[in-house]
């Protein structure tokens, strides 16, 4: 059975040598965010996963959850539990506002408890996690008797949430769709239609449920301007906030999925059920919008802890399993075999696992950080920049880390061999729990396109230059240190990549579209590796300075910082050459054949 | 649910055009094997797969095995049913030898019907294929009685065949197996063990099953050389042939594993059950060695498989979904939306798979070829080519083409988003499935040192010289040709890259042999892209002769090879300078952290 640490060092090391979080201890919310509290916080929070969670999480994919004949959910055996001790710990609200129950936390510590919670049990974090999701709305969007009814109900963990957007004929496409409300003479609707893929749509965790709806209001235009969000909530709240009598919302079924068997995916059935508008009419879409920064970081978050957690598991039964000899010749001749980690092929893989594990771990920070310096500083600059910042960087994020986080999760069950086949290892569930990540949010295409379609061009690609601005800053910097060189001179070249990339679109893709989509996934993984690569760099000149300083009982992991980041330079980035090659070839052999010749 | 179409129009371009297969009509079953009668046999082997063992392969995954009390299993429904079908086909003993039942037929038919057996089921392949290894490993070291007794019945499919090798605490380093066998009066052997992860081990299909089980007979060496082979019935044969009195081996329960459910992989308990040597005392892993390449052949083959029916699935979704319009403008303005098919990212992953899967259905019939050639020929040297070109592609193709067509099967469940994640569509399954392909019958990783660290220096590098030469002449032979730089120039700067990677192993592996192992997986794909270049020079050179013929009603199949072809060079074949940066990096980064530092 798989266990796991939580890797609270590393955060950290982030934290304070890489990051310097505390000089924002000006802004709302960080200044009881010190590094000991934080730390305080994070070792709570790693407790909870490592020793409640992590047990939980086979029996949850085993298990899966139970549907009763009259739309019932049961949860697998130990969630409820789990799930009362994660409301107690107040662990919904870290970032939420106080005036609501919210400990007002930067989001920054919320995604690093997300890694936690997702690389312990990814189905339970899903409740909890969605959650989150609908109270970010009900704060963006609601009306102040909107918040004040469910916003402290939803912070406290006594109500949970859910997003319904896709329906059986639309998911990326959601101007297609087809639930209805009908307006009441009490200002409320009858939502009537059907959802489908509804994580925690239903479910025996909390007394209530509350689902936030895309519908169009009878009339609307049609395609994406008439549809309008609702706030439909499972029990009708009585005047006291106390749950009430049943809507007309059930679950109609459980969705038999590849993974993430713990987490109800419900097809939901609403029959005229009472919802009430939440934001403007018609401009639903925008309002979800405003959302799908956060979720996406979210999800590309849920694929770094898959791969962390899966790493682990690898490296432990890599340094325990005997078998064979090292190419060398025995390195235990007492033992009957060499723990297989001797063997040069199965350290390339973790090494490749893990200098993806740090690296993205420090942009999910760096970028998270973006996102409360949009919501909290005082700066218009500095909330525009964190804004562009946040807006590239998304797609990068949920797109590069679902894929590559999926990949590693097969590459660790690899270590495994044929063991990992087998489910009681628990390697296998990492594999598909992970494998849902790339599909949902926005399919992993539509990640790419956004990024080459919108966002680069956005504002005059303003955000792009200001990214280019910092890494090539970043590379100046460091040109007088000679031990930087391993690590500035390969992202340099990776950087040029990106730029030649970059002018290529300019030139090829504006008369002609399809060059862009054609190449726009390589694009976005190009992007990702950069990205990823400026991180090593950064995290090696702060190890780097940390050994100089001492170290402080840290030399260790430094040292293996500095190795970590090589290996990445080395072996990881040299594929930008190759995605710009792709990238170069245009779209014309993918667009030649005819539709019927597939 | 996925359908199935078996590609043997594609295939007999392969044999007519492209390998011209009959000029070895004078070999022994290749007279019988002409282009009507392939064509014939592949017809009928397509009807079966599409209609019998297509509709099977959900059930299969759903119902899984079961296990009664007393160690018997029974195969989901439809598969006893399925199975006789198979065997009154007589498609067990296509390639065995006619003396005991079998057709005869090159092996290359044997590899072509494997494949359609597998895109349609398989799980259900799995029995049949277990049975053609044992067959082949009986025909190699039986003695005549013992030919006499099993052949007949196992090319009857009245018997089916296992391998027993791996067990709990070893897999890829056999010679660590504890299994006993005590010598008997008789000539028997008492045999007394557990094995592990026993494709096809118990099962209801057929009266008998004929276990091949690696153990040490008493007093043998310790290691690989003590290692023996025996027959382990699992109903001893009576005087007349018919299954007698119940042996000691028994399944002692199912493996619950990721995919392939509806075979069922067995823990086999031996307890003094009665075994016969098969070869010679200790030779037992040199005799396994010896089915090595052709079940290692069928491994790739069955990623192949995969990748094939993923693609065809995820193509007909393609054209049928409809969401979201074209970059440049609606395609189908009466519809609602656009078939996904018009987005060029879209695009760019069916025409990564389908560039790969007809590439590498030409390289499994070129080695299948191989083998059929170093089996039959009566010419020395063919023989040896043979036999070293079958003994240099062949980990190039289990290793590549599981790890490709793993990889195709999830960008073709992709293609569905959310729905892909979800059971009735079916492509959830070929992922689980496919997973499997890259673990047994040697890990990857083994592939990969298996080339290095043996087929690239055996006998002085005499099967990689000519596999260079015959690329390089080709290459020539065509440089007078303009319709074909686009083929062959990039092939001819991917095969430089393989040149220089074995060049710097050379030159630093030596002294230093981590540095191969480092660089071993790189190097196996770079060589498994060269390959499938190779392949589509080759192809591309076929259908522009074709074109120039008159193309004979298949102008649109033979220009969708080219355009095809043309995608592989400019979006595929690049990856090879990549592969090169990478080994050229050398082991010290990927060697450098102590074990416990991971």
């Amino acid at each position: 059975m798989p266990t796991y640490k939580a890797p609270v060092e590393d955060v950290m090391f982030l934290w304070n040598d890489v990051f310097g979080i505390d000089r924002h201890a000006n802004l709302p919310g960080f200044s009881d965010a010190s590094p000991d509290v934080v730390s305080a916080i994070l070792e709570e929070s790693a407790k909870y996963c490592e020793e409640v969670l992590t047990p939980l999480n086979r029996i949850g994919d085993k298990q899966g959850c139970a549907r009763a004949p009259d739309g019932a959910v049961t949860t697998p055996d130990g969630f409820k539990e789990a799930f009362k001790q994660f409301v107690e710990g107040g662990w919904i609200g870290v970032s939420a506002p106080a005036e609501f129950g919210g400990l007002g936390l930067p989001i920054v510590v919320t995604q690093i408890v997300n890694e936690f919670l997702c690389s312990a049990n990814m189905s339970f974090a899903m409740y909890p996690g969605l959650t989150q999701g609908a109270i970010a709305a009900l704060i963006a969007h609601g009306t102040p008797e909107q918040k004040a009814l469910y916003l402290p109900k939803m912070i406290a963990g006594e109500w949970t949430g859910t997003m319904n957007l896709t329906e059986p004929h639309c998911g990326t496409d959601l101007g297609l769709l087809r639930t209805k409300a009908a307006k009441q003479p009490d200002g409320s609707y009858k939502i009537t239609g059907t959802k489908i893929f509804i994580s925690a749509g239903e479910h025996d965790l909390a007394e209530n449920i509350v689902h936030l709806v895309l519908a169009r209001i009878e009339g609307a235009p049609e395609g994406t301007k008439g549809i309008s969000l609702f706030v439909v909530p499972k029990m009708l709240p009585n005047a006291d906030g106390s749950p009430g009598a049943r809507n007309a919302v059930v679950c109609g079924s459980l969705e038999e999925k590849m993974g993430i068997h713990g987490n109800s995916t419900c097809v939901m059935n609403y029959d005229g059920a009472t919802g009430w508008l939440l934001g403007e009419e018609n401009r639903g879409l925008p309002a979800m919008f405003t959302m799908m920064n956060e979720a996406r970081l979210g999800v590309g978050v849920q694929g770094l802890a898959l791969s962390e957690v899966a790493y682990q598991n690898a490296a432990a039964y890599a340094k325990e399993r005997l078998q064979g000899r090292a190419l060398g010749g025995a390195k235990f001749k007492d033992k009957p075999a060499d723990p297989i980690i001797v063997h040069p092929d199965v350290r390339r893989t973790l090494m490749t696992i893990r200098s993806f594990n740090e690296a993205a771990r420090a942009l999910v920070m760096w970028t998270a950080l973006a996102s409360d310096l949009h919501h909290r500083s005082e700066d218009d600059k500095t909330r525009q920049a964190a804004d562009d910042h946040m807006g590239l960087l998304t797609p990068v994020i949920k797109g590069v880390f679902t894929d590559l986080g999926f990949a590693n999760t097969v590459m660790a069950q690899q270590m495994f061999g044929g063991h990992g086949y087998i489910a009681e290892h628990g390697m296998e569930q990492f594999v598909r729990d992970a494998r849902i990540t790339m599909l949902y949010e926005g399919a992993n295409g539509i990640q790419a396109l956004d990024l080459v379609g919108r966002k680069l061009p956005k504002d005059g690609g303003r955000a792009l230059q200001a990214f280019f601005a910092e890494v090539q800053g970043f590379i100046k910097d460091q040109a007088a240190d000679d031990g930087m060189k391993v690590y500035v001179e390969p992202l340099g070249k990776a950087i040029g990549h990106l730029q030649a990339a970059t002018m290529w679109f300019m030139q090829n893709a504006l008369a002609k579209p399809e060059n862009a989509g054609a190449g726009s996934t390589d694009y976005m993984h190009l992007f990702g590796l950069v990205a990823l690569g400026y991180m090593w760099a950064k995290m090696a000149a702060a190890a780097r300075a940390k050994l100089k300083a001492g170290a402080n009982g840290s030399a260790d992991r430094m040292n293996a910082k500095l190795v970590t980041g090589r290996f990445f330079m080395e072996r990881v980035l040299p594929e930008t050459q190759a995605q710009l090659a792709r990238i170069q070839s245009g779209a014309a052999s993918t667009m030649e054949l005819k539709a019927e010749q597939f």
